[in-house]
């Protein structure tokens, strides 16, 4: 199996604007990107980052990394399967900061024609193509719209239910789940710049350096 | 097992009321409550729905109702295995309306002396309680409580990884989840007062009668 990382490693993570930094927003989403090559690594996969724009990793992590500066839907269609007995290819986002070995391992493992995690508001946060004729639309809403595809191709799907790969982090908000449940570089890189957790009202936010966020 | 399902009769998902009238909500709520009853019924338990007050169930779903007015954590306390042989004992949130059975079987059968289904923002959606000296503390952040209390009484903690027991049902952005993954009778009755799925500017939102929520 082929495991693709689609990273756009020219404006990351703009919804982060209201807390971070564009600097500060461009390492985080390395550490977030490390992260999940890590996670792929360790369930024994060699993962290739599929970048919009040359990229160089940071030791200890290393992987292949090609270069494609079209919209995510075109990149990632050039690489799916084109015949039945090609290789499955998996395409897993870099910002899946809580992502482990273990919900990946069930999400390669779960067969299907297509196996999808879905993240929240109908994303799709992850997937396996294993059947030719499929193809991607991340264009909003793109769970509904991939399980659309795989019923017109009479392809079966198969649905993954993993908090950790539904969890993508866009908003500040978000930002508390990595504190909670991220795994290495993701937190460490947020803890590094002064954020914590803070019980505010009952509801758990995120807090930098005296200046609370609440989620 | 016990299997206990809290359910706050008296004012029930008051953070819904921008898009749902009072009378509407008691509805929603007891469709979600219905759909988390016939999912933990159809592994094989009966469930003992926890009330904040007297609750008549409508048939096909029939279910022991308890009442306690107390809080959620002295009610839930008052209920758990006191003794090493006790049965063990599962707390399921009633607005968990995307619990499939298979998402359940998994948080049943997860082992540990506690196992827990996080929620967004550190929340304790459902858990398993095995070990007698364990209590609940229901108050923000529940997650990281729960581990810190696991880990004082020696006890050892199994997290589930499940999008479905994460997503509870609070706000009117994740009334998108009930509709796309909903499993009976809470999608049907968001689409009874008018809900559906709005594509919008690449997100997806909710519409009713005409009148866009985005999400």
């Amino acid at each position: 199996m082929r495991v693709l990382v689609p990273f756009a490693a020219d404006a990351p993570k703009t919804r982060l604007e209201p807390v971070l930094s564009a600097d500060e927003r461009a390492a985080f989403a390395r550490a977030m990107l490390r992260d999940v090559l890590a996670a792929i690594d360790a369930v024994g996969y060699e993962p290739t980052v599929l970048s919009t724009a040359p990229l160089e990793l940071e030791e200890p992590i290393s992987a292949p990394v090609v270069v494609d500066d079209r919209p995510l839907t075109p990149a990632v269609d050039a690489r799916l399967p084109e015949r039945s007995e090609d290789d499955p290819v998996a395409v897993v986002m870099a910002d899946l900061a809580l992502a482990t070995p273990d919900a990946l391992e069930r999400l390669f493992a779960a067969g299907g024609d297509v196996a999808i995690a879905p993240g929240r508001g109908a994303g799709t946060n992850a997937l396996v193509v294993r059947h030719p004729e499929f193809r991607v639309d991340y264009h909003g809403g793109s769970f509904l719209d991939h399980r659309e595809i795989t019923a017109e191709i009479g392809a079966d799907l198969a649905v993954v239910d993993s908090f950790r790969l539904s969890t993508d982090i866009d908003e500040p908000a978000d930002l508390v789940e990595v504190l909670v449940h991220g795994t290495d570089r993701a937190p460490a890189s947020l803890r590094e710049r002064g954020f914590e957790l803070e019980a505010d009202d009952g509801r758990v936010g995120i807090a930098r350096a005296g200046n609370a966020t609440s989620s």
